[in-house]
């Protein structure tokens, strides 16, 4: 290919730039050691640490079980969270402007009892049992009515927007649904109404098929770099059955997805050397976690580079790095 | 107001969330003095140093004028492009996929010969000249009629996007327009199919009358902390006249633009100890310019917060800090 080239990602539409003289081999991503220390197994200031019970502002769950000694993960209120559990969404005219109240929800997935053993350093049936706390979680609160989008995400060191360094991810849920939730679903229901098939579908199949970009497979997931990846070492987990919804997973699937999130975890952890990181699930929001159109998938996002004016201003990313590279880089033996 | 609350941006209908408790008054937006050296007036081994020439890989323009003494600002192309010059736009399938040659400019605006002075530090007259560059430049390259997108911005400060030091910004030309530029130009033109009026005229008349998040005002311009700011002290400084396009600027709103930089830019320098920031000039895409919906206008993001997870799956913002306390810190005396 050439130097520089401008490719669109089916899905949203959007272009991506890249511009690979500006930038390096994929190995030069590789982060370096400095300032990253031992860190002890146990902290005890830390909040998610066994024996600290009394730091935390409550226990919503734990798997798999809720004895003090057996859990393994635990869901609590977040202590600063983004939303408030007691509003509502009434929208309120404010002058010439639309305002509602902060109703949601924001709480913590704590992932361990271990301070300093994240996914990539964990056993697949622990990693499973992260994905179980994920879904069980997702279900209930999807139950209630007034919720309307339930994010699960991670954000992996200070790159990635936490400096708390006990492993745990995070949900938000929403009372409505943002533009750029509705963007991806009217892209999709076009794509549909005009093919007649899941876009997700399209270019899963695509990628199973090219196994260019591909960086792990199963029988229920495939992994790999996507075609218009926005950020070096971008990687889209998706599952082989067409499913709008996170919710429907079943246990084969959920048994899948932790060996994939475990296995993809730790290339980047090995070959990048622990890199900042953010994964979101993206999954339907209310009311249409039964439509043909939409595929719930997993998205990774290494944090190696930095947003700048120009992204910002036009919404464009520019990657300096090839998807195909990123691919072939990542499945190597070292 | 409540302690969560949720506005919508009316020109694109993005809502943002507010969450002051999980924040900080807006005094502890300063930044410290850790890892701020003393910069030099010189530096031997900048390449936008005066004596520097042979390092550039080329001079596209200067001004006041180009002599090797009577220059204040240099625009030269940047050395590591986003995009190269000589391809095309012609549309290539890959597969399912859609991709382009990755045609386009990328320059760097040199704003000064000091090594060490931002706008900040710059009298008002050095500062138009800045504008007058931006203007000349622009007007130029939209000329071009496969330019379809002149992007003006400025990256200052590691968080920001940027190592190097020397006071400069940039623009990148793109051959295609964004979806992200799409968007804020179709929900304008729904705006005004529907009330008949700009939405931004609509939004500047309000903040003009309420003066409750106005940083800054002149004859020409308004500059306020928008009602739905994504992040603490985000400043929109925008024209009262109204016009698409950034090329229609006249003198008195070049001086006056360049008196609401400099007012701006040293507010939030001594204000909150020289943060990092981008600013973006939002402008007409071609064939838009003279349409009575859109408003050209520059978004100051100072980077003091860091999008993680949440704001990557949904495009939702999390604001720590309420614009209109945000403005009050801006402009009460030190």
């Amino acid at each position: 290919m050439k130097e520089h080239e401008i490719r669109q990602n089916k899905a949203t539409r959007e272009w991506v730039i890249y511009a690979p003289t500006r930038g390096r081999r994929p190995s030069d991503f590789r982060q370096t050691d400095k300032g990253r220390e031992e860190r002890p197994e146990r902290d005890e200031h830390c909040p998610f640490c066994p024996g600290n019970k009394n730091m935390l502002p409550g226990i919503i769950m734990a798997m798999p079980s809720t004895g003090e000694e057996a859990w393994q993960t635990r869901v609590v209120p977040n202590k600063f969270p983004a939303l408030a559990t007691d509003g509502d969404t009434e929208r309120v005219e404010r002058g010439i402007y639309l305002t509602m109240p902060g109703y949601g929800r924001h709480e913590v997935i704590v992932e361990s009892k271990w301070h300093n053993r994240g996914i990539a350093q964990m056993s697949n049936a622990e990693v499973e049992i992260i994905i179980e706390t994920y879904h069980k979680r997702y279900v209930d609160l999807m139950k209630e009515h007034e919720n309307m989008l339930t994010l699960l995400f991670r954000n992996h060191g200070v790159r990635a927007g936490t400096s708390l360094v006990h492993p745990h991810s995070q949900l938000i849920v929403t009372g409505f649904v943002p533009n750029h939730v509705r963007w991806r679903e009217e892209q999709a229901q076009r794509y549909y109404d005009e093919w007649g098939r899941c876009v997700f579908c399209e270019i899963l199949q695509f990628e199973q098929r090219e196994q260019r970009r591909v960086v792990f497979e199963n029988p229920s997931f495939l992994a790999f770099v996507p075609f218009a990846a926005e950020v070096p070492f971008e990687i889209w987990m998706m599952p082989k059955e067409h499913d709008a919804d996170f919710g429907d997973i079943n246990d084969v699937e959920k048994r899948d997805l932790a060996q994939a999130f475990s296995n993809v975890l730790t290339k980047l952890f090995e070959k990048l050397n622990d890199p900042d990181y953010n994964y979101i699930i993206n999954t339907a929001a209310r009311y249409k976690a039964d439509e043909p159109q939409l595929h719930w998938y997993v998205q990774i996002r290494p944090r190696l580079t930095t947003r700048a004016g120009f992204e910002i201003g036009s919404g464009i990313s520019i990657n300096p790095s090839i998807p195909e590279h990123d691919a072939e880089f990542l499945t190597e033996d070292s």
